[in-house]
């Protein structure tokens, strides 16, 4: 069986934003074995795994992505919205689209340092939209 | 319950290529609520989400990827296949080999903005098998 | 139906490690037809799929992400541990915190040249929590 649940965040400024709470407690009923999974219905923004608890984790991420898919490439065509465009494209690919937990005794099974980012990489971003699936 | 169909795509030549629509119409009855999985085969080529409206994308997509893993880099052992073989193998890993999303309504819940990308990463491919998962 | 199955691996040394066997024996119980999930519980070492055959693949793997994001990067803050602490971080983004692959006729449906690697991206690791998840 499979439930879902719909949310929007944001709007975020360009960075990594931790999310777990968020999405959390928009889940009403865990059940006590499963799978979570979430969903980024967006290209110019990734959702991953990572340690929630030094925010300077986060601010590197931004750091290190903003340096791996600079604006400006020489080459690059897709730029209809601006110079982030394609990179934001880019790093969704990198960060990726879905994050998936397992579900155990009630919980997510998230280990101690794991928290969920939501990677916003458009300069002028719009609220985000995100979908739960609960896999029982 | 979970469904499966296989698919092959291709042989295409070295780049991004969607596939939303060659994928999604093996799918011969889709539940109304359930997740939808997509798996490749292969390990020279990736499989992920992106924007599919404007080609340039998967056209910026290949020269930013052969620009991050280039062939010849120094120190580099694995050539079997040719310098275009462990650049691929990387590629694979930073694009992914699954794809997962939610099924609301009886349809696949993709962003206005989302397809489904082949990312052939060998300078001569042969066909790529796909396998399908319809969770519900 | 989710049936859930944990296990620790390593400690390994820093590099990618083939643990296709060490996951699969664990299951007891394969259904006809499933998913098969696998979650990584730390954010300084991934979990990916790619070419299990030439051990080669698995050092240049190592060699190419500790160029993509090499220690004592200017302006990196978070080194609580070490300037292997970072890079890990990023590297494990990269590389993902989950594997799924399709289960057909019992057994998961890996192609030919496909295994489960485990990065280890960590100088002096600790043994790595592993969970997998059985959906049928």
């Amino acid at each position: 069986m499979v439930t879902h649940y719909t949310l929007s965040v944001g709007p975020f400024k360009r960075g990594f934003h931790l999310i777990t709470n968020d999405v959390f407690k928009v889940v009403s009923q865990w059940p006590d074995h499963g799978v979570f999974q979430l969903f980024i219905q967006h290209t110019s923004a990734g959702i991953c795994i990572n340690e929630h608890a030094d925010p300077a984790v986060r601010v590197d991420f931004e750091l290190f992505f903003d340096r791996l898919a600079p604006e400006h490439l020489p080459g690059i065509q897709h730029n209809d919205e601006g110079p982030d465009d394609m990179p934001a494209h880019i790093k969704s690919v990198l960060s990726g689209s879905t994050v998936s937990i397992p579900i155990i005794d009630g919980r997510p099974a998230l280990g101690t340092w794991q928290g969920i980012f939501l990677c916003e990489f458009r300069t002028n971003a719009t609220r985000r939209k995100l979908i739960i699936s609960i896999i029982e």
